[in-house]
């Protein structure tokens, strides 16, 4: 059990293997979709869940992390140094839809993989910058790759997956088998500085 | 801004470079020692707050951490390999206070930097597996050893740090600089197997 090592160096160079993507049961998720879809299949042949790629600075990927929250002003340079950097690091696991027709980027979520001393030296996953694209919501794509990272966590050896969220979407995530824990769900932040 | 990267090959070998403690600003933290102590004066000349060390295995480190949560039966090999594979992933900032007279510790917060895209490429604390050895607490420490990885989190250039706690433990982070944010401070788990 360890954080996967992947080194790749073509120009569609990913940040992750992307083989892992295939070896996600979705049977073993809560969530219920309908039509049935998957990472592998995911329900129209112009969409492809896949890592992401070093070439996605050219697809939107920052346009729509800005659906999300402030990215500011990150340029070509900025997008490769942290993409080499989370590389080196491993355990970032940053998940895109592509609708392949158009060659945009259209929903995003990562997984990040947390190395502990605790629990036989365990693995913690957190889901965090989960977006769809306004004009594709509400077609199962949130849904889809909240469930692709989760798979992905307990693939790669995590004995839990985290997050923190807004009230609003307490719902969506107990539908995709997320709890709030008795006396101990509280998420609290310091910031120190405004960013971006 | 980054990662800083510390290789250091010593028997003692640190996790990361000790001499960021000694930068660390107390007066910047909204917490109120009284009598005032910090990383670098802890209080009494016996204590001491550093880095984790690679011989910490024999000082206690795991015992100190089964206060906290189960351990499990963690080797030294398959210490010193986690030791290892955090120092080579960079971020993991495991922060110990120990007592130099019997050479335990009594003491343990980790923080972890995790590397975004969003707000400029940014880096996100994280609070973590903090502990104070039970014939030592109500002396601050447990205070000490939050506050100084809580400034770490500055000094290396996070915008936020962030952390999940139980409910009994609001108002102690509260004191700290830490606060619920309205609408959005919920924690969600999902679990995948019992660890250990
Ligand atoms: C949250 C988000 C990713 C959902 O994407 P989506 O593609 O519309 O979601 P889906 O179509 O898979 O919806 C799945 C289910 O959750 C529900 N749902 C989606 N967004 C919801 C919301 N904001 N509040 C409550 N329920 C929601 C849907 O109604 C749907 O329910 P159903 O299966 O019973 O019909 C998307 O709204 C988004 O990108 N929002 C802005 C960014 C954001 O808030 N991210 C999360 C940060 S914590
Ligand atoms: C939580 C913990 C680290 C505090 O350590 P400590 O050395 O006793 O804390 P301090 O002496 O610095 O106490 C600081 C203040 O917080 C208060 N405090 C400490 N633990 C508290 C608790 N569990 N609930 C409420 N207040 C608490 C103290 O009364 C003190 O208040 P004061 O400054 O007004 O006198 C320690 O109790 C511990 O290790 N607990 C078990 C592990 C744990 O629960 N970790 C946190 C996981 S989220």
């Amino acid at each position: 059990m360890g954080i996967e090592k992947f080194t790749d160096v073509k120009p569609s160079e990913y940040l992750y293997n992307p083989e892992i993507l295939t070896r996600l049961d979705f049977s073993r998720s809560p969530a219920t979709f309908s039509p049935k879809i998957s990472a592998a299949q995911p329900g129209e042949e112009w969409l492809k869940v896949r890592p992401l790629q070093r070439s996605d600075y050219d697809k939107g990927f920052l346009q729509l992390l800005g659906q999300l929250t402030s990215v500011g002003n990150v340029s070509k340079k900025q997008f490769d140094e942290r993409f080499t950097q989370m590389k080196q690091s491993g355990g970032y696991y940053v998940t895109v839809i592509e609708d392949t027709r158009v060659g945009r980027l259209i929903g995003a979520a990562t997984l990040t993989v947390e190395q502990k001393f605790i629990h036989n030296c365990s693995l913690r996953g957190r889901l965090e910058d989960v977006v769809v694209n306004d004009t594709y919501r509400g077609k199962q794509l949130g849904k889809l790759i909240v469930v692709t990272v989760s798979l992905l966590a307990q693939e790669v050896g995590c004995y839990k997956m985290s997050l923190d969220c807004k009230d609003k979407l307490i719902k969506f995530y107990e539908t995709l088998g997320y709890k709030m824990e008795a006396g101990n769900s509280n998420a609290m932040n310091m910031r120190f500085e405004d960013p971006s």
